[in-house]
């Protein structure tokens, strides 16, 4: 069986790792012919809404699924037309705009924070009066790694908000008083099968994920159980296939809903060696209608994000229980080049590690 | 960095698989267009000898390696002049030859079966009245997986085993009365660092493994020492580097050695999951001059290979803590196509699931 994928990144790559030992090949479609994905499958080099592309994409693999967000919506529908996509396109729809987002997530009655979208600066300034200050305004669609976003300290920063980003659809998100920030990934098979990853706690720098752990300190099954309800919700409205994340935000013991990827994520790359199967590999089994793998997580892990660039190889290596993962990128300031997991018997051990580590790699 | 390795088969696919991400490519020299290591690197289509195809090797690589035994000693020599080969090709083709091997075994005082070598038909008639029978007639060279062997009962079966293998240079060697087949694979880097997995059990059928057990059943720290002292004589007599495999005969509480193969081997797959860093990842941080990675094993492992064809793939994935391994061969009687790890917490816990197991699947 191959496996159709939109997009050859690191994501990308690490599917392939997790699904060859299963028998599967891997074909990928993205425009940059020095793809991290392109080492362990074939690469078709269009853009994403090339239609010769994406028909060459549909007429050579079994399904299709993708590993990242913004696939345009017309080359969703244009590869439905020839083959199975997964998840479905309308989760991707949802995801890729902020505002239809949250509509959904308080269709399920998933708390999140207050919105209102905004058009114009006479929207902006309604919006301001009714969800008050700090603020951030947003735009709807293409955001990621902290992109496209404007914090408002005061009602008096609206117009340099406006100028940041008016002009295409925007969204004012009331500011969430957070404890932290936490994540859960499910997936669901073709059958409906169900199976949750521990929640992760995720460290933000510059609005770029640089540490996770998991499963996250302080976890309890109330914390859990309430995450996979929200996320349950989600995964079964959608009639979803493969792995979701949400992120969260942890208010206290209330779980708000930040946003949600329809794809693996970066804050479950632990699983690779923290879980007895790990997301890429249930993403695998989900999309190609196999019984899922098990969740269960093995003793306590985090993982760190190279940005930019990476430590050299050999120091890391000679740290024992330390996991390298490169993604066969140059390195650039703001690139995730790679990805290292520590892992360990308890969260008190990897604790106690993580810091040791940290310090020696300058991370 | 790219690593080039003589044979492209799921020896070969399982190293890329683990150096990936460790930011290695790889590219491999093979005569099978098909071969299962091709979706995981680049591949050169030539004979092991075709002088062109091992100067675009060495030419392409940083440097070289093998997953199968049989390399021709001008092909190594020829890579030599122009690139790194890792293990030394001394130890190959010491390791391709019978005879040489044991020699080379008793020089390191390390216990073998009483051996003679056997090149006519008046050879084995002395060979036979000095090693007695049961005895086992073999090809000196070019033996895998039982093939080129005779086991003589008595010694009227002597013009049998002649005409089935003589012509070529031959070795009978003694029955060793043992209790069990096990293995020690180690590890050793450019630096002289050594590491050891812990002792597996194999049991074989029709001359081909299919179950190893790691660690062995009834591992003592005593059989371990003795497993690691032969084979640490063997990784610094031939200033070894990459992982090194010695098949052993159990005989109470002495361990004879019977072959050793120069590459990771089909008893160590259980690695992958079943230790924190697994023989793929450390041959390949062995021949790079990297620190190696911790042997330390996660509970009790089971491995499982398939010959000839496979269990339904969603069979094997409904059960829990399988992981399933496919080459992507077609099937054919005698192949080995995939191969299955059951992990467990411990040896008892493995047991019992192991039986399930085999039953579930027919194996």
């Amino acid at each position: 069986m191959t496996i159709g994928v939109l997009g050859g990144g690191q994501l990308g790559r690490m599917l392939a790792l997790a699904g060859i030992p299963l028998g599967l090949r891997f074909r990928f479609l993205d425009p940059d012919p020095q793809a991290p994905a392109g080492v362990v499958g074939d690469l078709i080099t269009t853009k994403y809404d090339d239609a010769e592309g994406l028909d060459a994409l549909a007429g050579s693999c079994d399904l299709v699924t993708y590993e990242f967000e913004n696939v345009p919506d017309a080359a969703a529908r244009r590869l439905l037309e020839h083959v199975p996509v997964f998840p479905p396109p309308e989760a991707l729809q949802i995801a890729q705009d902020r505002l239809h987002e949250k509509r959904f997530f308080r269709s399920l009655d998933i708390p999140t924070a207050p919105f209102e979208p905004v058009d114009t600066p006479e929207d902006l300034d309604r919006a301001l009066a009714r969800i008050g200050t700090p603020a951030i305004l947003k735009t709807r669609r293409f955001g990621y790694d902290g992109k496209g976003q404007y914090v408002l300290r005061s009602r008096d920063d609206a117009p340099h908000a406006w100028q940041a980003l008016g002009g295409v659809p925007l969204i004012l998100e009331g500011f969430v008083p957070f404890d932290r920030e936490l994540s859960i990934i499910g997936v669901r098979g073709r059958s409906g099968e169900l199976a949750f990853y521990p929640l992760v706690e995720n460290h933000h720098r510059e609005g770029i994920l640089r540490l996770s752990i998991a499963p996250a300190p302080g976890w309890t099954p109330e914390l859990q159980a309430q995450a996979e309800s929200e996320a349950r919700r989600v995964l079964e409205r959608l009639g979803y296939v493969g792995v979701l994340t949400i992120e969260l935000f942890a208010c206290g013991d209330v779980l708000v809903a930040n946003e949600m990827a329809c794809r693996v994520h970066n804050s479950g790359h632990w699983t690779i060696e923290g879980s007895i199967a790990s997301q890429f590999e249930n993403h695998v089994r989900a999309v190609c209608g196999l019984p899922l793998g098990s969740t269960r997580s093995l003793g306590a892990s985090a993982m760190l994000n190279f940005i930019g660039d990476h430590p050299p190889v050999a120091e890391m290596l000679a740290i024992p229980d330390l996991h390298v993962h490169l993604y066969g990128k140059s390195p650039r300031a703001g690139r995730k080049v790679g990805h290292a997991t520590l892992c360990a018997a308890d969260g008190a051990e990897l604790a106690r590690r993580l810091e040791i580590v940290r310090s020696r790699l300058g991370l």
